[in-house]
């Protein structure tokens, strides 16, 4: 087991969902790091490989390559197409998050300083668009045409959701239209395009190809609503170490607009100067906590992400029962179970 | 006549080589000008075409989707996947300035403030990776995977240059071997690909494909050496206004290097001072110039680009005559030409 497989197995709990489906795929996984890890060399600097490994050996739970690997392994796929398509999927993300850090000028990213204030905002873009392109190159390799059309269509929505987030994060009138086309933008896109393009490599029925796709899509809405949940400290709202930077920072988030649209004249005043106008001033967190349960905006945010949990296990009932497929549903359940 | 291919007509002089070949191709680039404004409309957010058309409004030659569109034609296609793909090769041209203003903190562009300057960092990268995307959903539409590979394998190349520069801009130890690899990737590496991709989508013979693929890297070696030449004054190193850029920024450009490796040791710890440490003193550029030309450095610099201007067109030996192959090869002069 090499360094990032290590790392993954000790991110996780023993015997969790998220263990039980890693194993069926970990043969497949470890080839895909290898070929991350193969393909950031660059015959003419060091420093593309230095940044990406910055990046990639601070580790992750790599769930959109497991998502591609699992898919294709669903459908009965045999070959290899899947691995390189899997180190794309993953490039894709690990471009993002060196953009995304620049953008968002973030100082931290898996517990680690971020790449950009290590290595400098130049070789931050440069090296995300370095893995961008790589990760284009591993895509022609599976031969294609279908793959690269989803998965060049998913970088574009993926970008502009970021774009999209960029005008409208502070801006609490969009209410869950806009917030649901943002995180179908910045997290759902690429969940569902890694599932989905793992189908088709395989060479799946369009039946089956549509259901990984509305699975991938599920378990991603439902991730980044859950992650929302969890700046406010879940649906229990007990506030981590790690909590309440959404709210530090202005982002109008599920639970936020819940209680923005049910609020009364004082609570939406409340909301606009510090979401909105981000004026705040010590005990804010408390109060906005205080509304947030007052108005079971907590509670909601959990159910509509258990919605959503729910319909990515409907989805795999287009596949016969198998080890394989009760681990992908029971994926959803674990995306969930984090907010708990 | 729409506003872009008027900014492009005015650009030119009236009856040079640029003009005649642009004659040729202007009704395919016309349709390429309208498919680059409509690929920049986002469903979700004004502000990716306000940032697009801020620069692609700004206009620019389009070398690059002119050399796709007349490589197609040469090879006697008559169909209509090369309007998309010329539209991919300068979006991916357009994607590659955004972050490049970014990463070089550059103030002007075409003449007018840069993206960054006008709308911030976070646009410019961003809609940089869009066009990125959307680049590669143009090339998915031609439905060759070669396009997708040579054109793939380019924009990595691209990178791998810029990274390069980065590490390598200020040093003159590295000669002209490390040059010649910068300037193939910020440069000579999307001319070849789009004269390469050009002839695929005609569905060419593969002589024909290496033959313009070898024209478009010869061109774009030439225009560079140009480029990097007419900042100390062109052959006849007459400086214009624009002129000293490299020098004041410590770029060891083709010019310098070849006086740094005839230099006697006084001549070498000024340039050691002025480029590597890039400590300039009022007079330095001056002292420059004379050293240049006392070195032959101009000269020779311009004797290299003419050498791959003869080899640009020598690869259109491959092809019989015609208007079409006529105005390819003077085009090769006309990079040439801006420095006399």
């Amino acid at each position: 087991m090499n360094q990032a497989a290590a790392k993954i197995a000790e991110a996780a709990a023993p015997d969790g969902p998220y263990e039980r489906l890693l194993a069926i795929v970990a043969d497949d996984m470890e080839r895909v790091n290898a070929e991350i890890l193969a393909r950031m060399q660059s015959e003419h600097t060091t420093l593309i490989p230095q940044v990406a490994a910055h990046l990639i050996g601070a580790g992750g739970k790599r769930i959109r390559p497991i998502l591609t690997l699992a898919a294709a392994r669903l459908c009965g796929y045999e070959g290899r197409a899947h691995i390189v398509l899997a180190a794309a999927v993953e490039s894709i993300h690990n471009a993002t998050l060196l953009h995304d850090d620049v953008v968002d000028e973030s100082g931290k990213r898996r517990g680690r300083p971020t790449a950009h204030t290590v290595f400098g905002n130049k070789p931050s873009v440069l090296v995300g668009d370095f893995l961008f392109a790589r990760s284009f190159q591993l895509m022609v390799e599976t031969g294609s045409i279908d793959v690269l059309r989803v998965l060049s269509d998913a970088a574009a929505v993926i970008v502009e959701g970021e774009v999209l987030q960029l005008a409208a994060e502070r801006d609490l009138s969009g209410g869950e239209e806009i917030y649901l086309k943002v995180i179908r933008g910045k997290t759902a896109a690429l969940f569902e395009a890694a599932a989905q393009a793992g189908a088709m490599v395989a060479g799946a029925p369009e039946a089956q190809v549509a259901a990984l796709a509305a699975y991938g899509d599920a378990l991603g809405v439902a991730f980044q609503i859950v992650d929302d949940l969890l700046d406010y400290g879940g649906a229990a709202s007990t506030i981590g170490k790690n909590a309440g930077d959404d709210f530090r920072e202005g982002k109008a988030t599920l639970p936020v607009l819940l209680a923005f649209a049910r609020g009364d004249e004082r609570e939406r005043a409340f909301w606009r100067r510090v979401i909105e106008r981000r004026e705040q001033h010590p005990g804010d967190l408390d109060q906005a906590l205080d509304i947030l349960r007052r108005r079971d905006a907590l509670a909601d945010t959990m159910a509509r992400a258990l919605g959503h949990v729910d319909r990515a296990r409907r989805a795999l009932d287009a596949f016969p029962p198998s080890a394989l497929r009760s681990a992908m549903a029971d994926m959803a359940d674990f995306v969930a179970s984090r907010a708990h």
